[in-house]
């Protein structure tokens, strides 16, 4: 299956008329790697941002780490900074003998809205550890102990990443050609939306021997622990709970989402070509209805794909409506 | 000039690859009404959200009540509820024997994140003032009093409703084909991107008479009191400031941006396809460039044409790219 397919669109309706649209490239990947389905230009070249997080966290796990399914699937979040997600992390810095002043993550305030509240209510200000990637960079640092290599982890040319950007790019099975800085410093390494969507079909049908293992256990972290990858309210979570194991789901930046189904051996990747965050959740669920893993009826389905948008008083004003 | 021509690009680059692109449609009409320059499809029907504030101002205007410049600039604005914001409205509506009780606009955090902040800090939740359209609302409730009309003034067969749809046609020049509920729950009538555009020439040149007379007052009142209009470091706020007198512009939610050019007679309106406020910004200010408004060198222009994105430690990960 090749060329240049229509793509999924997004639209935005109020009353009775199309307010705002989006497009989206998206890839199904079967066990093989080969695009099984598609939308719109499978050679997009994309940045996947936080959606490679189980890519980043191979070689962490082939490392031979010892690391618990809670830590595995920290490793491979976007969390919201609620102090459930900030407590584990902190705790494992200090299982390193490390601590936030080593995360070179930067800080932001919490996305979980509450959270972020109390701080301000408390006079505090948010650290490293708020930042929803700390998890990511937990695992940087504890890749670095292992390799017994220096504390700028984030660096292109450090051991960690070269490690990870040779971990993505046998995963996607392409030289990546280029990389950019990730809002939280470290290297995202480009690939193409098909490459992604193979490296999701890795992860689903991931074979056998020690990375086999290690992407199994990733991902099986990852759905054992939806309310750490993301957190309450958030599409990850949301999706993974209702997919009931079925499916690993993931969100990037600059609408980018992936999701694995292990009892399918499917893969797939898509990238809303304007980053927009709304379509890429929209068409993530469409998928997953297409490809079985929810009901059409499945209330976050329904939310995500064709929700109704209240405004600030409460009233109905708009609503989504997502075609494949 | 007809016809649908190429729209503007706006792209998000990181490293050295294109992650994110957004397409916008424009319009540039003169002083009869009629387009002179345009991207995209002129006839795309659109909401115009509070780009609009001024032509929903008119009718209160034309009124004949007795209003200060500043409070003309406050019902053309999407304000970002700072304390100046706040105490303006509540001062307004206390001088029409009315109270933050009688808005309804819903409530929301101001969008000045020190306000929101210190908001909590007190312990404090947000009202309706504080609603970035207070200012338009407090504009519709004066209106209705002086039209002895009921409290439901953001019904659409209210008579205050029933002026602003009246005053929107005219300025259009076109019967409106629908309407939505606007994030404030006042109506929102749509319109082709051509029409907003001929309305902003209207205003750009007013002509005599009293209808003349008011568009002029407004758009005096938003060059006048541009950090009443949106606030400290808002893309509206700092144009106009950097315009220097030469230009008024507001923004609308959904990717619409409208410009007025008094000393030139001739208004724009623009619509970002995908809704994202970042492209409208970026092409609003292009064709400030574009029309003579702002150099080039322009610190506003090109913080928002080509302007560097820090990521949550402060390095330089991306930018935008701006083509008419």
């Amino acid at each position: 299956m090749a060329g240049i397919a229509d793509m999924a669109v997004v639209e935005l309706w109020r009353g009775d008329l199309p307010e705002s649209v989006h497009r989206v490239h998206a890839v199904v990947a079967d066990a093989t790697g080969e695009p099984v389905a598609l939308w719109g230009d499978p050679g997009r070249i994309i940045y996947p941002r936080s959606s490679c997080k189980m890519v980043q966290a191979l070689p962490l796990v082939l490392s031979g780490a010892d690391l618990s399914s809670e830590r595995l699937a920290l490793a491979c979040a976007s969390h919201q900074g609620t102090p459930m997600h900030v407590a584990r992390v902190a705790d494992w810095l200090a299982d390193l003998g490390l601590s936030e002043a080593d995360l070179l993550c930067g800080a932001h305030w919490p996305t979980d809205r509450e959270s972020a509240h109390a701080l301000l209510r408390a006079g505090a200000r948010p650290g490293p550890l708020h930042n929803n990637c700390s998890g990511k960079h937990a695992g940087f640092l504890h890749l670095a102990r292992h390799l017994g290599a220096g504390p700028d982890y984030v660096a292109p040319d450090h051991p960690v990443q070269r490690a990870v950007r040779a971990a993505f790019e046998e995963a996607t099975g392409e030289p990546s050609p280029g990389w950019g800085i990730d809002g939280c410093s470290a290297p995202n390494f480009a690939t193409t939306l098909r490459g992604l969507a193979r490296a999701m079909a890795g992860f689903a049908a991931p074979g056998p021997g020690r990375e086999g293992e290690a992407r199994a256990r990733l991902v099986g972290a990852m759905i054992a622990h939806p309310e750490l990858v993301a957190g309450e309210g958030r599409a990850c979570t949301d999706l993974m709970r209702a997919a009931q194991g079925r499916a690993a789901v993931k969100t990037g930046a600059e609408g980018v989402f992936v999701g694995i189904l292990p009892g399918r051996g499917l893969g797939f990747a898509l990238k809303a070509e304007d980053g927009a965050t709304r379509a890429a959740e929209a068409v993530t669920a469409a998928l997953l209805v297409r490809l079985g893993v929810l009901e059409a009826a499945d209330p976050v389905a329904q939310r995500l794909t064709s929700g109704i948008q209240h405004n600030w008083r409460g009233l109905p004003a708009a609503r989504l409506v997502t075609r494949l």
